[in-house]
């Protein structure tokens, strides 16, 4: 069987289930004395492990993101350890900041018997508020003894913020013979945004590649996964999203080679699986709502037009509602700075068209507000100005989000 | 006493206070049969009024703001008349609604003795849904037969849709010994935002100017107050400010002369005065809140983190519940995409400070909250980076807001 031809399926697992890799996670304290899961170790066997990561673009970002950037450029993308915190996001935090998380990679690489370039870590949770090394360091002995492939199961839990359920998915693909994984969790929850907001994921693959390839393979998967769900617009300071690659499975992706089409499907497979997860998880998320964009001028408008469909509160809240009111909708497109001709926009949900050629489609309003009760909803916004198309992941905008942001810290 | 050192001084009043106008307003059915204020005209008796008027830049632009637009052009700025409706914003509704506009001016101009392109329409709520031409035509005699000054203190009630309240202000001034007005009412509340947004504000001065002078006044006099007022980030398609000056003041503002910057400041004082009852006003807000930003590297910059800030669900819902969360202040100020260095950033909420050069000020949280649970917060933020400054005013964001938005059109 030809690598080409190769199908992916999705698979019970976790982080450990790709060979070679081993995790942990423990309550240290970091949410709250005596809470819940918020620390976690991720830890891959091989010597040959490459790694690759992508970072939020916000200019103020926190400490762990900073250091991760140096130490895949000093280690050359050779790092084996992933140390992750939720509760506190190590953001804002100045020196003192930056000194924690340069003593976690220190300590977890004396366990480890790793250079502390090769240790990548991420934080998740309130900004501006100091994270008490002790709570950290303390545990990366226990985390080490822990390291297990049993135990990786619950490092999706370890690093939920206001998430209602871990995120993990996994898939398995066999070729020549062997069998290869790709495994990966994420934390989304509140502000997701396009460009990598406040989202952390974490991807394990026993494939093998160099740290290049692995690069651009996740550079690739988030942008058509991560980078297309919105929750409330806002774009965090300590967005994370890492892969490591094992090898253990004996398969190579090569440059050029029919591999890399054959490993980008999985690994976009695994990313999208987690992106849909994170907007279904929006907080205060009733429902999950894709928009699918099609007929735009160019991908660019195609994509404002999404984006700006995604991320209007007067759509979001009337989706909670379950309002049928399209003229929002099409307000939304009108401001993206796409160029289309209002006299012919259609759009509908899921099949039922609400407006034809920019006026409304004389559809029964209850047919409409039935279809909008659906806890999927699919918005198909078509502009009839060229062949573009564009796909974003949203939520609903309930009370609930207003809940839960008026009083995150108390 | 020269044109430069006249005063402005706000007075009690309404769109007829200055000389020359004259108003009313029905209850014509249109928010619902039987309901409340919705349909208004508003007439300068003199031949030589001026007008201008600025309006919403989104590409769907609903039929009043495409005729009203036309008809300044057409009548060279000579318009006379107003009409405006509320309860329905005759957006998305093809060739009808177009036709609705045009009747509506064409049997206002026969009522008045002017021609139909010295009328202007405005139109706000729902869109996409057909606006029965009978409901205004069918009151358009009886309005003109209830012109007069009196009357004129119900158009600002009858232009709310979402809005608690009428926002009305007027400023006068005394030059040479004659007596000079500037009124002005608006409407806001709901999907308030930069670059006018669901607003409608219209100015009557008995001021006198060329046309293209009104027009320069009222598009920076917007810049400086519609334009930074946020409070959900939707842009909508019937935004319109329209000036009407009937010259009957006998003071002429003339280009080149001190006169320009005194009626500049009077317009200026009106406009930012109901751009500010507009923020505290907006849908479901509980605080007015004022984002005050220096230290910006170019104007540019200052207006970037400005309306960032201003825009942030997770900023106004922290605000909401009085959160000293200064985090989500500076991480949205990091995605705005202006150039500061994150080390140096200064917050505070009105003079209690909250971050230090980019790390946790140290004040009491009691303190803090107590500030925050002011129904008037200013956010200062000092990026020191160098001396441009901007403000926005902009509300928190409560359960109120979805709760108003999620069933708007039931």
């Amino acid at each position: 069987m030809s690598l080409d031809l190769a199908k992916w399926e999705l698979i019970e697992g976790n982080l450990a289930t790709p060979a070679g890799f081993r995790a942990a996670a423990v309550a240290a304290g970091i949410k709250k004395p005596g809470g819940s899961l918020d620390l976690a170790m991720i830890f891959s066997d091989s010597p040959d492990t490459t790694a690759a990561g992508v970072f939020t673009t916000n200019r103020v970002a926190a400490a762990p993101v900073l250091l991760s950037r140096q130490n895949l450029i000093d280690s050359r993308g050779s790092c084996r350890a992933v140390v992750v915190n939720a509760g506190n996001a190590n953001a804002c935090t100045g020196r003192a900041g930056m000194q924690t998380a340069q003593e976690t990679t220190r300590l977890a690489a004396r366990l480890l018997a790793i250079e502390s370039s090769q240790v990548l870590v991420a934080s998740t949770g309130v900004i501006g508020v100091p994270l008490k090394p002790d709570l950290i360091l303390s545990q990366l002995p226990v985390l080490k003894a822990q390291l297990c492939r049993e135990n990786a199961a619950a490092v999706a839990k370890a690093i939920m913020t206001t998430d209602t359920f871990p995120k993990t998915c996994v898939a398995r693909s066999q070729v020549k013979g062997k069998t290869v994984h790709i495994a990966g969790i994420a934390k989304g929850s509140g502000m997701i945004h396009p460009h990598m907001a406040t989202m952390l994921s974490f991807i394990t693959t026993d494939a093998a590649m160099g740290e290049r390839m692995l690069h651009n393979q996740l550079a690739a998967a988030a942008e058509s996964s991560f980078n297309r769900v919105t929750v409330d617009g806002d774009m965090s300071t300590n967005d994370t999203a890492v892969a490591l690659a094992s090898g253990m499975a004996e398969i190579t992706v090569i440059p050029g080679n029919a591999s890399r089409a054959w490993f980008a499907e999985g690994l976009a497979l695994v990313c999208q699986s987690l992106a849909r997860m994170i907007a279904r998880d929006g907080e205060g998320a009733s429902k999950m709502v894709t928009v699918e964009v099609m007929g735009a001028r160019t991908p660019k408008d195609a994509d404002r037009v999404a984006r700006a469909i995604a991320n209007s509160p007067l759509v979001k809240t009337a989706l909670a509602g379950s309002d049928p009111n399209w003229g929002r909708i099409i307000c939304a497109a009108g401001y993206s700075g796409a160029k289309f001709d209002p006299s012919k926009i259609d759009v509908s949900v899921n099949h039922t068209p609400l407006c034809q050629k920019g006026v409304d489609a004389g559809s029964d309003e209850a047919t409409a507000r039935a279809e909008l009760d659906q806890k999927e909803i699919v918005l198909h916004v078509d502009l009839h100005a060229g062949k573009a198309t564009a796909r974003m992941w949203t939520c609903d905008f309930t009370r609930g989000y207003i809940d839960i942001n008026a009083s995150y810290r108390s």
